[in-house]
């Protein structure tokens, strides 16, 4: 029985560039480390979720991690909150929130209070409270963005959304949209009143005000979601489990699958990240647990950037810092794959696979000696992200018997 | 996002055939513009609707298209008749037929009249008509055989068969088997009896008797089927779609998953269509339109008969329509596969898997070099039919992001 490191390199797969001569950044990457990787074990495509589906960050680890998003993923405001570092729980209600500009009339005139460019922390703090024994948390996104979480007894997602979507309008009273939903809308209107009376009169919105700036003085709400229950992953597989990344959302995906965060000094989320220190924390992580993910997000942000030569670059940090992996294959089983292909040709996620690479000591090896999205493609798997799990658990020799 | 070319060549796969040295007909071909596609796409093996199946065009057409046949095929009935060019509407009902010969006693002493060798043109007409508010269409097949649609309202396929299935008795009266068809059964009980007064005294079938043969007096129904209400493709995938084929069948479930049916002059499903004709209609066809599906059916007619020589004759001139495509593949990516095999040993559907092809430009490609059977399947895809609509979704850029 070996314990298990999965590294999912965030947006690894790519397409062909132009500027690396048709490669993709992994097929141009020297990569020892990986091909050593490819050559000593298993290889193949694995589609995100379905083939040709093109999967956000949160639902393809659901997926890889053995939940299936189309139980669990409840819409993206727990997640978005996740990504902005708010501890969500299983019945907390998350929504996506806007600070817009509300007029004398009560009327919405810019949904987006002209794009804030100063940090919205203090606003943020400053509605931040609790109320009819329920916990209102707000958090800043980026410019006029921000997630709200409610946290509470009984609290339902059933509920519209006070954005009216449109300028010119009143902001939308938040309705129930099933009987038992009506503690909820009424707790957040009442909720929102005051918000709104803190707002009007916060020194961030009059110094707003004299510059000639839009005041901040309205939060609207949208895409309500109930962080899901997800089953403990320790539990469904027997392992104990932790995880090493660096961005909050998929920090908040494994939290909420009861898996240690697992901290470390140079986890930064960019490609700038201590490569080495990651891994060597996984290696430690690994020796008072079963299994270990890291996510390595670097990848993906090359991609966004539409940056082949960074994302080539950020691959072989990546595989200089997993040197310190192969001498360990005597008791790890490492699955080295993507969550998703960002090619930089879209600066986006694409419904392209990724490439898969599973290996340990002594195990079948099917001949794949190079780890790439081409050459992974004549290897000897074809999966959905969905099976990876157990199939992590059959080769690490961690499956229960089925019969007998 | 690019448009989608799908081109569908009916009956595809193939066997070894020892007139073709242990080749296939498309082993053997010369087929540059497929290899092309090969060799600057991904390549694969398809299984029509799951492992092993061995489908009827209809239901691997639905499958491709994203209909599960398991749910919308409503057996042979409405499939049949579209098959014979008739237009069949969501709620439709629709059977095969035979014309019988019963005699005096009322006895079916013939379920095929003798096989009929003159068309039953005129007889299908006479026996079309308007009774109690529905609307019943008949069509001739080939010999005996011919197809009934129903139109009306509140119609339903859970009645019995008419068809005795055995010579020496009487046809069945039509009975309902759930209690909302008496209604159908009722009418088409009246139906039956009027029309066995019409054929009873047509020329048609008295010529028939004065020269010996037995006169075609019964329409012996089975097999009644609802045509099933698709949801409509273009919804489905918000795409504006379109389908350039030559047999009815196939267009008549285009047509009801609100497809254009494009014509064109040369089209005769047979395997004397004009290919070239074919392809550059439906280019053109995509010109206002984001998705068009090519059926092209001379494979399958090859394969039935028997003689890997026309098969290999059949995918040459089709390939050689294929070289219009080529300069397009900036804008369109283009999709090659069979809806099944039709191996020319078999003379017959088998379950073996398709070849399949996907190519545009700037995509990921998997370094198979040739269009064919074996060397398809050391490609990157193994996939169902099921499938193939995300997959093509996914590679053309048109896939909704799930998640963030």
């Amino acid at each position: 029985m070996k314990k298990i490191l999965l590294i999912i390199m965030d947006g690894l797969g790519d397409r062909p560039n132009e500027s690396l001569n048709g490669n993709t950044g992994l097929q141009a990457a020297y990569r020892p480390n990986l091909n050593y990787l490819a050559s000593h074990g298993v290889n193949g495509l694995m589609f995100p979720i379905r083939e040709g589906v093109r999967p956000g960050s949160d639902t393809s680890h659901l997926s890889i991690l053995g939940y299936n998003p189309e139980e669990v993923y409840t819409g993206r405001g727990p997640f978005e909150a996740m990504g902005l570092g708010m501890k969500v729980k299983a019945g907390d209600i998350a929504f996506r929130a806007n600070f817009a500009y509300r007029d004398k009339n009560g009327i919405i005139q810019d949904r987006r209070a002209g794009r804030i460019s100063e940090p919205t922390n203090e606003l943020c703090d400053a509605i931040s409270m609790e109320l009819d024994g329920v916990k209102f948390s707000v958090k800043p996104g980026v410019e006029h963005r921000a997630a709200l979480v409610m946290s509470g007894d009984n609290l339902s997602d059933r509920i519209s959304d006070s954005d009216p979507h449109e300028t010119g309008k009143p902001s939308h009273e938040i309705s129930p949209l099933d009987p038992e939903a009506s503690h909820t809308a009424e707790v957040l209107n009442h909720y929102l009143s005051e918000a709104r009376k803190i707002l009007d009169s916060h020194p961030f919105n009059l110094k707003r005000s004299e510059r000639g700036d839009l005041p901040a003085n309205e939060l609207l709400l949208r895409g309500a979601g109930k962080a899901p229950s997800l089953k403990k992953f320790g539990e469904k597989y027997s392992m104990k489990a932790g995880c090493v990344v660096g961005i909050p959302m998929i920090a908040g995906i494994c939290d909420l699958a009861g898996m240690d965060v697992v901290k470390y000094a140079g986890a930064t989320g960019t490609v700038n990240t201590d490569y080495v220190g990651k891994i060597r924390t996984a290696l430690e992580a690994l020796e008072t647990r079963d299994f270990v993910l890291v996510n390595i997000k670097a990848p993906d942000v090359a991609g966004h950037d539409g940056n082949p030569d960074l994302k080539r670059r950020v691959i072989e940090w990546s595989d200089r810092a997993f040197a310190q992996i192969i001498p360990k294959l005597g008791d790890i089983l490492v699955a080295v794959t993507g969550d998703h292909s960002t090619p930089c040709v879209l600066k986006e996620h694409s419904g392209d696979p990724v490439p898969l690479v599973i290996t340990t000591n002594g195990m079948r090896m099917d001949g794949v000696i190079r780890f790439d999205e081409v050459t992974a493609s004549h290897g000897s798997l074809k999966i959905r992200s969905s099976d990876l799990m157990t199939l992590l658990m059959g080769l690490s020799d961690r499956a229960e018997k089925y019969g007998a």
